[in-house]
């Protein structure tokens, strides 16, 4: 009782100036409330934050962070909370800064190709409001239906659509921001290139580390004339990799390219029951082409031929939207249905050469053997985009503690072959202990500079992206911290 | 006399530090020599660097830039020298990092495309290198046969075929770079997205104020199948620029879409007598497309139909490498042509919504008349990249000064419509004036975060891409230049 007053006279003051900028309804503070918050797609590890506030407004949430400044408490934005490496994971004592309520389309202008939304705003909602048009946006998530478009900014998404047209950095034009001291500024513009220092490239990606996007200025692009998707079997994941290295090549960039293995193919088949992947297959890659009807022909006729060469079994293709739909579900569901396979899974995401495909996959069939744990593989097979699903029993005491060296091991893998620890997740909390594998000190220390630069008190979501409280970043959240700590609890 | 041995006495030591990294023949401080470096391609103005230094490696830049900050002296990179916005102008008291010894191409990995240059290697020479094997590099400035890489990425260079592919930054992978204090440190990597801030993004246009590139990581692309350049010529530069709107509204990305107009065809048919360019028409269109034959082919035909429905009177097409090479060299030596029609000439470069073509055009036209300067516009038109030409003697007192206020009015023009006031030539020391007219004082302010955070003496290209000393990275910089001349005045 005593600690739950303590909590409550310190938090009392703030909750009070929270509420004049928001309302009582904009404030969430009660324990069974709060429970929701405790974690994002990273369901592995779970914080309460003391406080979630709701802004509905740019202004508002300048407000917010203005008293969070103020009073040093650390902040952190969530958007539908989907991400899969804990950037959105609340740490002790903060504030969770959720942009459920910030979900206008704020400005619709087809003839420049552009659409303003606020960050709450859903990936699939912005397609839907301009399809009708002819138009549409290109990065899609898995979890597009659900995730935010600030939080695909936050973490620099992706999706199976970003071969041919690129993460959500390539499509946002500018941006509307909240720096970590409350004020408000706008990078980036209507037109693609802008003078000056590329902050909406730096800000995208940034994770919540360097403020919040209030107002997203996207790019959309006209909907092809045709789209055809194709799927390949094949009886091994080498000639399944093979084919993409050839079909890239051959100078084709498909709209997507995406692999799955017997595992995933099995998996997904038995809960959405797609009935278009062979269960025999050790690998299928779907690859979707787009363009005028004459280009989408020829490069689906020249890719199926590459496929054979390659020693496809059969090629499946489907122009109509509805057998497009049908040939992409089990793909879309891939994540989910692993879910079926086993009581857990984690889902790795490491980015390698194309070229290096059949050799990683190799020694990823090699560490699972050495570990004892099954791992489905789905990925974006033509950027180079690993997803390795490791299949475990959280109830199993050790178990996650096995599966996240194993997962470790796969991204050290990644980085050794010239790749990255990230291609469309993010670091987040999850991955930051593996960010001195793939960059020097220098290199940290250059990216901490821009940390600095703009979160000199490092309220802005601290202890992510980067490994160690290296600089005075981090140091200035711990000082921020107990400062908070030693104001209120006298 | 007494002056010039102070200037000796002044620079002496540090002359034989540089001496010591890049021996005497890395140093230049002759009078007559340095006059080479006074400017660079903005020749209106002028500045003799106090020493010119050529290294020849990443750890001899990183030696050289170490001394400039132990002691306090401002340095300033330069690549050929043709950038248009003074980005390379010396200021007084300076060392010119000059990297025309620095032409390695010190790596081509053709399997994952891409080339790691050193930043002297000139534009041109990429795709000579990987051409014979079907590959090229595809940001390609007017000076794509004398500038250089490094140039291209302090700039973020564009050129004609940056409509699809975008521009420098787009096809930059990595960068090692040297820091304004000397440190060493590598940007980016081998695979597009990389963890954490991007960092090379940021870099990429940042015009030497960050650091010196001294390796480059570039994508190379395939090239094309087929490629087909259309010319349409037109009786009103606002139906060709109703022609560039409804090919782009049509869901057609060509490679390149240029307009010029009657002036600047006159001055190349005058100049390079390319025959191809209708003397008495008001504006032509250069398309051109590339893809899959059946997809040029295809693509030809749509262009040529919108053009017609446009009133074009003639459409002109060439699809073998000798015909397309001869329509497009009237474009290439546009900027070279404007020079026989006066005796002087200033390149804008402004960037604008493409719907705002036809009311901006006019408006310029509208200016021409009121300034009583002749202005010929060749330009980017797919992306809305202006490049007027204002046609002048820069004998007649006065002129100059005319001259930048109507290409002042041109830029405001342009964030008028929501445009920007730099599409690919920077900002530099020409443009900075114009900043406050596109930024508000917070986003100037958050630009010079970074500005700070990578370069805290003010040492690195001092004076550029910003409107006033207004943070402390340039007030250091006074700093650094008073304590300077105390230590070496005495």
């Amino acid at each position: 009782m005593r600690l739950k007053n303590q909590q409550h006279s310190k938090w009392k003051p703030i909750i009070k100036q929270f509420e004049a900028v928001l309302g009582k309804n904009g404030v969430v503070q009660r324990k069974e409330e709060l429970i929701t918050y405790e974690c994002d797609g990273l369901t592995s590890y779970r914080q309460r934050p003391a406080v979630v506030v709701l802004p509905r407004t740019t202004e508002q949430v300048a407000e917010v962070v203005k008293i969070c400044d103020r009073n040093l408490i650390p902040f952190i934005a969530r958007g539908s909370g989907t991400g899969l490496s804990g950037g959105a994971l609340p740490i002790e004592d903060c504030v969770l800064i959720v942009t459920a309520m910030m979900r206008q389309i704020l400005k619709i202008d087809l003839e420049n190709q552009q659409v303003v939304v606020q960050p709450g705003v859903i990936n699939n909602w912005v397609t839907q409001t301009v399809s009708g048009a002819g138009f549409y946006y290109a990065p899609d998530p898995s979890s597009q239906i659900i995730c935010s478009i600030g939080g695909n900014v936050a973490e620099n998404s992706g999706g199976v659509h970003c071969l041919k047209y690129g993460v959500t950095t390539n499509h946002v034009l500018g941006l509307k921001l909240v720096l970590p001291d409350g004020t408000v500024t706008e990078v980036g513009g209507q037109v693609p290139e802008m003078p000056g220092y590329d902050l909406t490239g730096v800000f995208v990606g940034s994770e919540g580390t360097l403020g919040i996007a209030t107002e997203i200025t996207l790019k959309i692009l006209k909907t092809a004339e045709s789209i055809c998707v194709l799927l390949a079997d094949f009886t091994s994941v080498e000639a399944a990799g093979a084919a993409v290295s050839d079909i890239i090549s051959a100078g084709i960039i498909p709209a997507g390219m995406e692999m799955m293995d017997n595992l995933s193919i099995n998996a997904v088949e038995d809960v959405v029951a797609t009935g278009c992947y062979p269960r025999d297959a050790e690998a299928i890659l779907l690859v979707e082409i787009d363009g005028l009807a004459v280009e989408v022909a020829a490069n689906k006729q020249r890719i199926a031929d590459i496929c054979k060469q390659n020693g496809a079994r059969s090629i499946t293709t489907a122009n109509d939207p509805e057998t497009r739909l049908k040939l992409w579900k089990g793909r879309k569901a891939a994540f989910a249905a692993a879910g079926h396979l086993s009581p857990d899974y984690y889902v790795q995401d490491g980015v390698i050469p194309r070229t290096q495909l059949p050799f990683v996959l190799q020694e990823i069939e090699n560490l699972s053997k050495q570990y004892g744990y099954r791992i489905a593989n789905v990925f974006h097979a033509g950027d180079g985009n690993l997803h390795p699903l490791i299949l475990y029993n959280n109830s199993i005491p050790g178990a996650l503690e096995k599966v996240e060296e194993l997962g470790g091991e796969i991204l050290k893998l990644c980085v050794k072959v010239g790749g990255s620890i990230s291609g469309e997740h993010g670091i987040g909390a999850d991955k930051r202990c593996y960010m001195p594998d793939m960059f020097t000190e220098t290199d940290l220390e250059t990216m901490q500079y821009i940390r600095q630069a703009f979160n000199p008190q490092g309220l802005a979501n601290p202890g992510k992206i980067f490994p160690t409280p290296r600089t005075c970043g981090e140091a200035a959240r711990s000082e921020a911290a107990k400062k908070f700590e030693s104001l209120e609890r006298f």
